[in-house]
């Protein structure tokens, strides 16, 4: 009987000291494991997507409220949107908050809108990623430091050597690296966009790249001299360009001037910027590896209207602040600005 | 022996227990919790206000489409917030239609926000009557031209001639004749505030200034050679001012760094700016009709954050367009830039 007891009892042990076990090696993976947020986000992911349906419906009525004011006035048709990945190299400066502050609030009216912002920087820097945290955009937040070599010194002129180069082509390899994990028609589905952190962008821009089948192309205001830069359009085809520097060039186009499809993007794995191109030839290091003259295409009224401006904002001079740094009466250094 | 190892073991076994319990009960506990995501969730929180923001714009817009099909009908409904009326001089140059379309961008966000842009022109031109009438903003579209003798030349220094004198007494003298049909609290409650179309504003500074009861201050960044003026605050008042240049003028401050209630400028119809101040003393020539520094509510965390950018556009070099023109082959003028 005892022995009988003994045995039951040896199994009872053996039995709880096996569930226990399992429990406390679920305790300890509990431990290691960050918290799952994916689950938790969805009824904030829906409430977002349905916002943004509602907005898309109102829009759509004010575009008819408008059509019947102007009846003349084209109307494109909506469905579903495909997002635009702007990629926008930026790096410390005076106006650096003042600039992305104003890009921001632009891309903030843009739907589907993902922004890539690359610092050219060792390190993200507080002042950048406080913004992002701020600006209500959906974004990635990069970096990568220009090697030395490339950079530009204090007192080049700035056409010397390219800005962004390497930022740009880290942008371009986290959408590659990212979108290889969402294969199918709808995580490769996207625009492409290069945006300088200093240009002027109407929102209108937005939705002529948003249907690019391969590369887009539109002129760009204020930039290389002139008034402004465009393909020229016959035919509905592009058949030369309006430039004031060798039109010879392979793509003599502005980086603000053209959107790649993220497709073509992910089916060349090889195209990239080429910081070693000769001056005004950056543009065309990245197009001639995807798309030939012939397959451009035109937006913006074929290449006849205006919707970016290649805008500089100028250095702003520190005289009084030095001089009054020396007599210790400088501007608060804790003071963002 | 045989009882004391027994002893032994029982021991461990209660000790085994009690451990492997607390694991299972920790495991219970973590079945049952949920994970903490509030950190996670602002960035979506604030994109869902975002949204509602830009709901609530669109369906303002649809109400003023619908109320222009429909002139008869008078609409009622008033919101309680502060009206924000926004004077901004503006003049012909080669990038006034982008700095035009970055500044509405920003006013596009603020609601409640009533655009008074005024030309210095002897008429209204058509670059601005389009622009105005496509950006979805409520505005009003005012015209004055710049006295000759007032007028800064070509290759003038900037700073030889306050620029928009003319334009922001236009403002003022429009706002003053329209509010005095509109009698009462409702039509008088309001903030008037002087933005340059070059400048750079944080959203964030609209709701600051919105509460201004006569005259509400701020820091302006990157201005007078400084990485920023600012009212200094002690004890919740303004005590001086952190200038770069002679702190002794009345209200050295510059046109950006302050707003104005729209009761105190209706009530002091004398009140306007002064072409013949001598230099940086223009902001003075107005403030010192309505306020006392004594008077002056500090925003803006008691004047400790930049929220607004005096930032500036370089003038775009057209020399390769100047060339082009000679052969002919200029830009299309057709094309508005």
């Amino acid at each position: 009987m005892a022995a009988r007891m003994k045995l039951k009892l040896k199994t009872v042990f053996v039995l709880y000291f096996m569930v226990s076990l399992m429990g406390l090696i679920y305790a300890l993976m509990q431990l290691g494991q960050h918290c799952d947020c994916a689950e938790h986000d969805l009824p904030k992911d829906r409430a977002i997507s349905r916002l943004q349906e509602e907005l898309y419906r109102l829009q759509g009525q004010i575009r008819q409220l408008e059509k019947a004011k102007q009846p003349e006035k084209k109307q494109p048709p909506k469905s579903s949107l495909s997002t635009i990945f702007v990629i926008t190299p930026t790096y410390a400066r005076l106006v650096q908050k003042a600039e992305l502050t104003r890009l921001s609030q632009t891309f903030l009216h843009v739907p589907q809108l993902h922004w890539i912002l690359v610092e050219d920087s060792p390190r993200k820097t507080p002042l950048v990623s406080n913004f992002l945290m701020k600006s209500g955009l959906t974004y990635t937040h990069l970096n990568v430091p220009t090697a030395k070599e490339r950079k530009l010194q204090e007192g080049d002129p700035s056409w010397l050597k390219p800005r962004g180069v390497e930022q740009r082509n880290e942008g371009l390899r986290w959408l590659r690296e990212d979108r290889k994990t969402e294969p199918g028609d709808d995580g490769q589905q996207g625009v492409v966009y290069f945006a300088d952190d200093d240009n002027t962008y109407s929102l209108q821009l937005f939705e002529e790249m948003r249907s690019t089948q391969r590369v887009s192309v539109w002129p760009v205001g204020l930039v290389g001299g002139m008034k402004f830069e465009s393909p020229v359009v016959e035919g509905g085809k592009v058949v030369r360009f309006h430039t004031g520097w060798r039109p010879s060039r392979p793509f003599p186009m502005d980086m603000a001037g053209f959107a790649v499809s993220l497709r073509l993007v992910l089916a060349n794995l090889d195209a990239c910027f080429d910081g070693e191109a000769p001056m005004g030839f950056l543009e065309s290091s990245l197009l001639k590896g995807l798309v030939t003259v012939d397959e451009l295409e035109p937006k913006a009224d074929n290449c006849t209207k205006v919707l970016v401006w290649h805008t500089r904002t100028e250095k702003p001079k520190m005289k009084r602040e030095e001089a009054l740094q020396v007599q210790g009466l400088g501007s608060d250094p804790a003071v963002e600005v």
